[in-house]
C-alpha cells in the first residue's frame, strides 16, 4: 500500500477514468445490446434493495440557458453521483443538449473509485430502465414500438427494447423528417423492422409500446387522448423537467403510473399536470413483488420516467465491474496519498524537479 | 469547432485535467508562498462580489466512517464544485483524512472547463483564506503565530501567514512530537523562525497570531480561556464539523466573530457552542469595507473558518487561469461531442474499431 519513492502518487492515488473514447470502446467490446441488457440487470438489482439506498433530490443550479445537476446517491458501501448539464438551447448552437459525467467512491474512506464520462452511459442507462421497466409492464408478446422523437436516445431505446423486451419492429416519428432518416439509418443493420412514419397517429397505429422521447421544453402534446387505444405501454421519457411534458392529461387520467421517485417525478414528470397527491405506483416495488404491474390485457401502463440517481449508480457499478475484464481506462492521480497522511507538505515539497527543499 | 474525423473527439470534448502530479509541478513553478498570495487574491475578489454568488449549503452523505460531501456554487458565468470527503479514521489506516476534487463549467452551455485534484489545492486555499482574512484582522506588525496543530495543514499555514501577513516566527505545538518535528524539518529553509514548544501555553506566548488546526473530532479544548489574552488574533480551522471544536466557550464570548456563510458556520464551526442569534461578522463585508474588520488594539478577533465553496471556486479559477501559462496539464475526453447532437449513437457506432456498423 505504501510505496518507498515518495515523490511518485502510490496506487492508493490512482482512479480509474473512462473517457468517451473508452466508453465506446468497452461499447463495441461487449456490443450495445448486451450492454444495455447487463446494464438492466444491475438497475433492476439495486431497484430490488431499493429502500437501502441514501436518496436525495438533485442539487440543480439553473440559469437562463439550463440547468446544472448534481445527482448524489448511495447504498451504504459505494456512493456515487453524476454532473448533469441540461441545455436545451446547446443543439442549435453546436453543443450537446445534455453531457454527463460521474463517480463512484467508497463510503468507508471517501476515497473515488471511478471516474466515467455518462453522456454515452447515460444514454444505455436511460434506455436499458425504459426496457427492463417495460418488460414488467408491457403486454405480453409485444412486438411492435412507437418511437416518437428521434434524437439521441432514439436508436438506443429500439436497441434496447429489441434486447430486452423482444420487439421486433419499430415505428419511427419525429417532426424532423432528417431525424427520423438519421434513425432509420443507423438502425439499418440491427435486424429490428424499421418503418419511418409521416404522423404520430400512424407511428401508433399497431403499436403495443409507445415511447416518446421528444425535447421541447413546454408544455407539449405529443400524444393526444385519441390515440392511446387500451392495453398498451407508454414509455414517457422526454417530460423531465419542469414546464416539459409530452402526454395529454387525459391519457394520465386514462392510465395506471408507474414512477421511480415520487418526490422527483411530481416536479419534473408528466404528473406535474396532475393534482399532487393523484396515485402512483413506485416502480421499485413492481421489481420486488410488492405491486403487481400489470394486472389487465386492457390496462393502459406508463412509465412517467425523468431519470434516477441510483440507475446512474447502477450504471457505473456495471462499468466498475467491467473494467478488469474488458480494460479501455487509464489511471489518473486524482488523489494525493503522501507516505505519512500529516505529511502532505513533504509531500509536495519533495516533489521538487531540482530535489531542492528550498524551490518551494 | 466540428471535427471531420467522426470517430475522434473534437476540442470541444476535451476538459484540462490536473492530477496530483501535475499540481504538485504547478506549486514548484510559481512556489507555494506565491501560489497562496495569488490563489488569496482570488479569495478576495470573490469575497467582493459575494452577494452575486449561488450559495448553496454543502450536500453531504454521511456514514459511520465519516462523510462524503459536494459543494456546489455558481457566479451566474462560472459553476464550480468539490467532491471533498471528512473520514476521521482515515488516518490511522494509512489513508488521507481528506481527500478532494474539483470542476468549474461554463453556466452558458453547462461544458466542464476544468477537472482538477484538490487535495493540495484545499491545502493551498484555506492557507490562502486564513492568512488573507488575518492580514485584515489581525493586530499591525503581527510577527508571531502560534500554530497548534502539527498536521496536514501546518506547513502551508505558516508560509502563507509570511507571504500574505508578514510574520517572520512561528511556534509550533502539537499532542504529538512527532508532528512538531516533521513541520519544524519541512520549515527549515522556509525564512521562518520555528520554534517548536512542549505545550499549548508556550506556544501562545508572545504570539499575535492563534492558529488552531487540530483533527479532534469530539469537542475539544485546545485553547482555554486564560491562555488568550488581549488584542490577539485567533484563526480557528480545526472546527469544521458538527461535534468537532476547538476553544472554549469563554474565547468565544470575549472575542468578535468573524465567519464566511453563518448558516454552514453555526453548524459546523465553533459558534454551533452559541446561541443560535449570537452576532457574528460576515468576512465578506470586512473586505467590501461594509463591515470594519478590527477597531481596536485590545480586541479579541476570531475567524471561525470552516471553508466555503466560493473559496475553492476561487482557487478553481486560479488554477484554470493559470495553465495557459504554466502548463502541466492533460486533456481528458470526458464529453461526448459528436458531428450531429443528435446523432450520438451514430457517433458509437462509427467508433467500432473494424467501422462495420453491423458490429454495433
Amino acid at each position: 500500500m505504501i510505496t518507498t519513492d515518495t515523490s511518485k502518487p502510490s496506487a492508493l492515488a490512482m482512479v480509474p477514468f473512462v473517457s468517451v473514447e473508452n466508453m465506446m470502446k468497452i461499447v463495441h467490446a461487449i456490443g450495445a445490446p448486451r450492454m444495455m441488457a447487463d446494464i438492466a440487470s444491475y438497475i433492476e438489482e439495486d431497484f430490488k434493495r431499493w429502500e437501502l439506498f441514501d436518496k436525495t433530490p438533485r442539487v440543480a443550479t439553473h440559469s437562463k440557458e439550463g440547468v446544472i445537476e448534481l445527482m448524489p446517491t448511495s447504498d451504504g458501501e459505494t456512493y456515487g453521483f453524476k454532473y448533469v448539464n441540461g441545455h436545451p438551447s446547446n443543439m442549435a448552437r453546436g453543443f450537446q443538449t445534455v453531457t454527463a459525467f460521474g463517480v463512484l467512491a467508497r463510503v468507508d474512506n471517501g476515497y473515488p473509485a471511478l471516474l466515467s464520462e455518462m453522456t454515452v452511459l447515460t444514454a444505455l442507462r436511460t434506455a436499458a430502465t425504459s426496457a427492463i421497466v417495460a418488460k414488467q409492464l408491457a403486454p405480453e408478446k409485444s412486438s411492435v414500438m412507437a418511437m416518437i422523437g428521434n434524437g439521441a436516445q432514439c436508436e438506443f431505446q429500439a436497441l434496447a427494447f429489441k434486447e430486452i423486451v423482444g420487439i421486433d419492429t419499430v415505428h419511427l416519428y419525429d417532426v424532423d423528417p432528417a431525424a427520423t432518416e438519421k434513425a432509420a439509418r443507423n438502425l439499418g443493420s440491427s435486424g429490428l423492422t424499421v418503418v419511418p412514419c409521416t404522423s404520430a397517429e400512424a407511428a401508433v397505429a399497431g403499436a403495443q409500446i409507445i415511447t416518446t422521447c421528444t425535447a421541447d421544453k413546454q408544455f407539449a402534446t405529443i400524444l393526444t387522448d385519441n390515440m392511446v387505444g387500451a392495453g398498451v405501454h407508454i414509455n414517457a421519457i422526454g417530460g423531465d423537467c419542469p414546464g416539459k411534458t409530452e402526454l395529454h392529461r387525459d391519457i394520465l387520467m386514462r392510465s395506471d403510473i408507474f414512477v421511480e421517485y415520487p418526490p422527483q417525478t411530481r416536479v419534473e414528470g408528466e404528473i406535474q399536470q396532475l393534482d399532487d397527491d393523484h396515485p402512483v405506483t413506485q416502480i421499485w416495488q413492481v421489481f420486488t413483488g410488492a405491486h403487481p404491474g400489470r394486472t389487465s390485457e386492457k390496462q393502459i401502463t406508463l412509465f412517467d420516467s425523468v431519470g434516477f440517481a441510483t440507475e446512474d449508480f447502477s450504471a457505473l457499478r456495471y462499468i466498475h465491474d467491467q473494467l478488469p475484464k474488458v480494460g479501455h481506462f487509464i489511471e489518473l492521480d486524482l488523489l494525493a496519498d503522501p507516505n505519512d497522511p500529516r505529511d502532505l507538505f513533504g509531500m509536495v515539497q519533495r516533489a521538487s524537479p531540482s530535489q531542492l527543499e528550498t524551490e518551494i
